[in-house]
This record gives structure tokens, C-alpha cells and sequence, in this order.
């Protein structure tokens, strides 16, 4: 920890500046902090992945598509492979924050779980659970939200976006104590790594200002060590893969390409592609976005650089980037849709994986909430 | 009730400190209606007790003292001996909705647990259960703070009240959301009657309307009925017994008598008790709030009409009361007293009494949790 968190997290202390802190938390300051710690980590993990445990997850409000796969679930695997130990959160309960019903839950959660087996993630290795299946998890919500007080909730950054982005729909309690919940699931695992977008920074913050409160307010299980570490958020690089039509992926408009999509679906939703009246393809994502995102799309799945890609189709125009990109695709994901559609026909296998990241997730969690027992010495 | 008050109320049991000021905040109409339910209850227990199903409880925050006793623990004895079955909850987590530290909350328990066995509670009739030990309990916090918005929660008047008499210490989200947390504990257990004083009117209602959004949102386990049934006010008639000094209650005046003081000390307290200058003793609550206190304390203790206790005393005066109220009180108290100290001393019966307690509400909480997840289809 450098001097300058340190400043950061005393004033934190002080109920006034929390606010602030958890603004600040997305200054260019912090930010600039959080990248420096990044890097150092990504040294770290190099050196002694053991050293780490993973929290990361998903609302599963729809099936995964293109832009999470080279958003968040490469890198999930990545890290994997790197040998760090993995918690993923099929966060179902994060659902109704902000929606009346849970929609197809059931199938939403196996549909993302084997997308995730899918791309790669191994059960051995990385644990796999449902929010909703895991109470002592869940228990740590009460003790953790004496730790915060309402106007933090209030003023919490993500909170606002979040309730903003609801045009004018009243908040519900869920969604206020969004960061509380997003605390318990980071400590309850003891995860001292979190990947996040910069826009995440400020519930870490939160999660963070938690695990000093709690040690501070409640004291330890054991005299040596906390009982929550804080953990460290790990900046993602923002791939920014747009939609088919060169805005925002939205399931609503159409514009994303699925995982579980076939080569035939793929390759009809990239023939509709928007592109531009130029026939000379570029990479140039700020004057030609549709473009230069297929371009990009073609890149990312066949690991080649885009200006390379696009010098070769030259005059070729967007029916040949289509093309390429359709084959691009279709090749780097051939294998992964047919693992897909494998674990998507065994349902048994699904549940099997499922129950067993249940179940360490509910032995990890009923230590956790042990220890946070005796540190409160509510031990009967 | 002043914020000053609240203060120096620190040590109370309940929610008393807040009563005056919130029973303003309950509407009459809402009163009215609570009102004629409680005396069809009252029949109805009378003709079938097994209808019904009781949630009540205590914040362990001090030793239960003789204003418990004649308040909330006698009627909850009654209830059992009629044979309606009673879930009683030691709400530890809610010591810390409005202070910083837990206190030494464990001896608490076991003291409070000590008096509700000794006043007759019957742990083969009733469960007794700490709040901290029941996951699948807690759990509810998540689905049920989805069906209350954000306005309903700072509107609630109980929690505006409580708020109000912390002098400006900022609210946490415990004291925010605690209207969700109290209906996830009555509604665990499918408790029918929730036995209030007018204060807890309204949190009785944010419960039932938890309850009823919780069929119109998610729907139901069984097809047959609910998964929560709404729960009923049980209006208990309101003792008003005052401190020794004819002021409201509170340990740290030194104004009451604990279930567990020997008979010297109850001498000690009252020979110190405020009396007036009129030697003639009459029982006058609106002019003579001290000494009528005092004969009211004999009444409840003895079984006897107060009016006719001041006329036996008639010119004797404070002495004369005293000596009158101090053997009313250790009669009553002696043989509770007794066995208060009995069980203090067999620290693994009291142990054994509530592991019992909070192994029969987790097998609840967990059947309830599961049809909670039934309802929506969070199931994997």
C-alpha cells in the first residue's frame, strides 16, 4: 500500500468524507493508483499465483455473447491458467435489483454456466456458484451494513449511474444496498483480487472501507491476522467491442453475436452488419466505428492485428470484411460451440457443476461467517 | 421522547425509548382495525391455539428487568400456557443498528435467556433463538429488500423515530433496512401473530405488504397457498410501569429492578424509591406518579387491585408503601428468582437450550428458504 491509499483511507474514516472518498474513488488519482497496483499485481501473479484468489461474476439477465467473451470471460480464463484460484458469482439475486420479475432464471444461470465450461473455465479449478445458494454469504449483509451508513449508500457513484439508468423507476432496497451485497460476495471467499472495469472502482472502494471497518469496530478471530483482508481491484484493459450495427451490444437491438449462436446465425447477423459507403477498409475506430469494429472483431478471434487485417482486404469493401470476419469467427469459436452444445444437452453434468461450487462456496462461506461470529463474539 | 432521552436510554432492552413518539405517527384508523383484530385473536386462541403461530423478541442490550416482566414476558407465558406455540429471538444483530460495538453481548444473551426460563418459558414449547445463528433467516434480507423501495424505508416512522432519537449519528443501513430485517424474522417462521405495542404498528404493515408483494411478485411454492402468510398485531395492553423514581426506565439511572437482584438489593432499591409529601396514600397515576407507581408495582406483583392496596396503606405513608411493595415484589420474585440463579449457574443447560432453539429455527428457516427459491425457480 503507498502512502498516498493511506491518505485516501484515514480521511475515509471520518463519516463526512466517505462521500468524498467514494467520489474521489474514481478521480484520475485514484485511477492512476489503481492502474500502478494493477501492473504490480500482474507482476505478482507471475511470481506467486498462489498468493491470490479471484472474486468476478455476472447478473445473468441473458445468455453471453461476443463482447463478455472478449470483455471479462478471456481474461477469467487466463487467469486460470496462470494458476490463480477462482471464485465466478452467478449473481441471480442481482437480477431483481432493478427488474419486477427474474425472468428465466434457471435457465439463464445454466446457460451461462456452460458458457463459461465452454470457453474454458475448468470446475476443478475455479468455483462456480449461485448468489441465492450460499445464506452464510448472504447472513454477512447484516453485520456488514451497521459498517456503512445511508448517506454513503446514497452517494455511492455506481448506485446513482445504476438508479439513473432506471428512468424514474423508484428504488428498491436492493439496489441501494448494491455495494453492501457486492462487499459480502468479494469478502466472504477472502478474494484479494477483483477484476473490474474503472467503473467498479468506487464499490471496491466500498468493499475495502468494509473490511478496515469491520476489523476496526468488531476486531479479529484471530490475533494474527484480519478476518477480511482488502482486496485489491485488477483494472481490465476496455476492449470496446461495439455491436453489429457500430453501437452499444444490447440483446434489445439485435446487434450481438451469442456464444451458443451457430455458424449459420453468426454468419446472417454479420451479412447485416452496418458498415459505410468507403471500400477501402480501415482501422480507424474513431472516424469509421462500424467498420473498424468488425475489423476488430476479425482481430480479436483470430488473434492478428487489425491494421494488418484491414491493409489485406483493402478495396475488397464490406462484403469481404464480412466475409473475413464471418470466418473468423466462426473458426475461433467452432470449438467452443461444440463443447457448448455438448454440455448444453447434459443437463446432469450442468447441475453436477453447479452443486459442487454450491457446496465450497457454502464451506467457504460457513467458516467466514464463523470467524466473523467470534471476532463479534456472538458465539452461543 | 427527546433525543436526550434516547441517550441516556442507552442500556434499555426494546424499542421503548421510542414508544411516545411513534405512537403519534400510527393513524387512528389503522389503529382501530388492529385493535378489532387483536380481540378476535384473543377468541380465537381461546378456541383453537393451534391456528397460530407467535414471533416476539428482545435486543439483548441489558438484563430483562421488572418493566419486561410485567410488559412483554408474562403475556408471552400466558401465550405458551394457552398452548399457542411461540418463537421467541434473542435479536443480536440488532444491538448494532445504532452503536458501534456489540458490548459483552454473549453474557447478555445467556442473562436474557436465564430470565425467559425462569419467568416459565418453556423451552420444549417455545424456541428460543439468536438472530446471528440463522442463515437461511438472514438470507430473506435479499429477495425482501427487492420488494420495498428506497422512499417506503426513510418514510418508515419507526425507523424516522429511531433516527431521530440517535442526536445526529448518522443512520446506518442496519437502522435503514431495519423494517426488511424484522419481517424476515417474523416471516421465517410463518408467524400469524406478532404480539406490539402501538409503536411496531407500522413495521407489522412494511411485513405484510413484504408479504403480499412477495405472492404478487414471485409467486408461490405450492400452488395451494402463500409462501408467507401476512402476520397479525397482537396489541398488548401497555403496563406503564415506571423506575423507582417515577421516571421511564433505564438502567443507567438506576431506576429498576432486574429479574435476577436478590431480595436485599430490590429492599435497597425501593427504600430508596421517590414517594411524595402526602402521607395519605392513594392510587392517582395523573397526580401522584411516584407513589402510584409504587402501588401499581405491588398490585402486578401481588395480584391485588391497586385502589384497594392504597386504601389498606391509607396514612401510613411512604414507609409503610415501601415495606408494602418490597414484600409484594420479592413474594412474586422469589421463586423466579430462585430458579434464575439455578440456571445461571448450569451455563451448559443454558447452552444446550438455545443450541436447541437455533437448530429448530435453521430447520425452519432452511424449509422456508427453500420454498422462497421454489418460488423463483432460483432452484439449481
Amino acid at each position: 500500500m503507498t502512502s498516498a491509499d493511506r491518505t485516501i483511507e484515514d480521511a475515509a474514516t471520518d463519516d463526512a468524507a466517505v462521500g468524498d472518498a467514494l467520489a474521489a474513488s474514481t478521480s484520475d488519482a485514484s485511477l492512476a493508483r489503481t492502474i500502478a497496483r494493477s501492473a504490480q499485481i500482474e507482476t505478482e501473479i507471475d511470481q506467486d499465483p498462489s498468493k491470490f484468489r479471484v472474486l468476478t461474476g455476472d447478473r445473468p439477465t441473458g445468455n453471453l455473447h461476443l463482447g463478455h467473451y472478449f470483455g471479462t470471460l478471456r481474461s477469467r480464463v487466463l487467469l486460470q491458467q496462470r494458476g490463480v484460484e477462482t471464485f465466478i458469482l452467478i449473481a441471480d439475486y442481482q437480477v431483481i435489483t432493478d427488474r419486477d420479475g427474474v425472468g428465466p432464471i434457471r435457465e439463464r444461470v445454466y446457460s451461462v454456466l456452460a458458457d463459461y465450461l465452454a470457453a474454458g473455465l475448468d470446475p476443478e479449478q475455479t468455483t462456480i456458484f449461485t448468489h441465492s445458494s450460499v445464506p452464510a454469504l448472504n447472513q454477512l449483509m447484516l453485520p456488514f451494513l451497521s459498517l456503512v451508513t445511508d448517506s454513503e449508500l446514497r452517494r455511492n457513484p455506481t448506485v446513482k449511474a445504476e438508479f439513473e439508468a432506471t428512468s424514474g423507476r423508484p428504488m428498491s432496497g436492493l439496489l441501494l444496498t448494491y455495494p453492501v451485497h457486492q462487499a459480502a460476495d468479494i469478502l466472504f471467499c477472502k478474494a484479494n483480487i477483483v477484476p473490474v472495469g474503472k467503473d467498479q472502482v468506487p464499490h471496491l472502494e466500498q468493499a475495502r472501507l468494509i473490511a478496515r471497518r469491520f476489523e476496526e469496530r468488531y476486531g479479529r478471530a484471530d490475533a494474527g491476522q484480519p478476518v477480511f483482508p482488502a482486496p485489491d481491484a485488477l483494472l481490465s484493459e476496455v476492449t470496446n467491442l461495439l455491436g453489429t450495427d457500430g453501437t452499444k451490444m444490447s440483446k434489445s437491438k439485435g446487434n450481438t453475436i451469442e456464444l451458443g449462436m451457430d455458424a449459420d446465425t453468426t454468419a446472417k447477423i454479420l451479412k447485416k452488419a452496418v458498415t459505410d459507403a468507403d471500400r477501402n477498409i480501415t482501422f480507424d475506430p474513431v472516424n469509421r466505428p462500424e467498420v473498424s469494429n468488425l475489423v476488430l472483431l476479425a482481430a480479436m478471434s483470430s488473434g492478428r492485428d487489425p491494421q494488418e487485417i484491414a491493409a489485406q482486404i483493402g478495396d475488397g469493401g464490406g462484403g469481404t470484411l464480412k466475409k473475413v470476419v464471418t470466418e473468423a469467427v466462426n473458426e475461433h469459436f467452432a470449438p467452443i460451440r461444440a463443447r457448448r452444445a455438448e454440455l448444453a444437452a447434459d443437463q446432469g453434468y450442468l447441475e453436477s457443476v453447479l452443486a459442487r461450487g454450491n457446496a465450497r462456496a457454502n464451506e467457504i462461506a460457513d467458516a467466514t461467517l464463523d470467524e466473523v461470529r467470534t471476532a463479534m463474539q456472538m458465539t452461543y
